[in-house]
């Protein structure tokens, strides 16, 4: 029996919203897309996008962990010791740039660039649960962890602005196998090697 | 005699065209304002925009350098050994972005990642102007200079962006100190460490 025009709850719909949100942030940004162009792409009704997904922001960060899957990402970066943790960090995050889910992180870094709300997100939702899942399974001093964390992800923003937005050459189109042990042994350093002191 | 009215060339239109420039792009970004708002601001027939500065381009680019003061800083970089160098450019970059150029830097960095065009020139006029200068002062070999380059600015773009954009907690906080030492060891190292060679 075909089912036609706007679908209820329940059939299917959640999975519809989720792939014309991911399309359509990943093509125009953030800020170029609206639940209700994302409803109409997916012909549903308006509000079961706010009834599925609540906000813009929470179905933006949805769309995000739907393209990243960090279960999986977190279970390949512990696959070895915490010595070569930052190489692994590194090929993981080249992996997801150059696959499928690079044009949403794209979409994320433009949007966190120029929206405050959206570096927000990034600084209190994203930040954390990425990081401290990692920085948790490291045996690392809690006191340091969140300093060391931020470094990382200072290395790894400008990596992605460099070499996938700007695509500044050579880095563009250096090798990944370069890219991974040059900027693994940075992340490595920033994880587990000393931190400098304040001056007194 | 007292001068009224639109301002004729040679009267001090230059810097006063520059001067509105400056802040209107450091208030809007580069998207935001256009050459006719500028010379509004400015008091000046639009067509003396374009005679003294072209394209919105060739203004924004004068306008960044007119802010960093490159003689200026070329000139501290190279104050010292070769081997503490690094830090010396991590302590200028954050001088320059936690001084008035920084507002410019930051509507440079928010635009680049949004205007392909203005990726461009970062990629392909700032890019080489200021780092072949630091390079040729610093007996690199000449084959290998492109790509460290590249990497001190994945580094140091990634620094601009958790620190100051999205300030990232705790790195936005954490003293210049523990920034320039943390930071400078791995820009000194992407300067003059050794890099990996590609696996056969």
């Amino acid at each position: 029996m075909a089912r036609t025009g706007r679908r209820p709850a329940g059939s299917g719909a959640r999975e519809k919203i989720l792939a014309a949100a991911r399309d359509a942030f990943a093509a125009r940004g953030f800020g170029g897309v609206t639940m209700r162009q994302i409803a109409s792409i997916a012909a549903v009704d308006p509000a079961l996008v706010h009834h599925y997904f609540g906000t813009k922001d929470q179905l933006f960060l949805t769309v995000l962990r739907s393209a990243v899957d960090p279960d999986r990402i977190l279970a390949q970066l512990l696959a070895g010791g915490v010595d070569t943790l930052g190489e692994r960090i590194v090929a993981e995050f080249l992996r997801l740039w150059e696959g499928d889910a690079g044009a949403n992180a794209s979409a994320l870094l433009r949007t966190a660039a120029t929206a405050d709300h959206i570096a927000r997100l990034v600084r209190e939702v994203i930040f954390p649960d990425v990081v401290d899942a990692v920085m948790s399974k490291c045996d690392l001093d809690p006191g340091e962890a969140p300093l060391r964390a931020a470094f990382v992800a200072s290395q790894l923003a400008g990596l992605a602005f460099t070499r996938y937005l700007v695509e500044l050459e050579p880095l563009a189109a250096a090798a990944a196998d370069i890219v991974i042990r040059t900027v693994g042994a940075t992340v490595q350093r920033y994880l587990t090697g000393e931190l400098p002191s304040p001056n007194p």
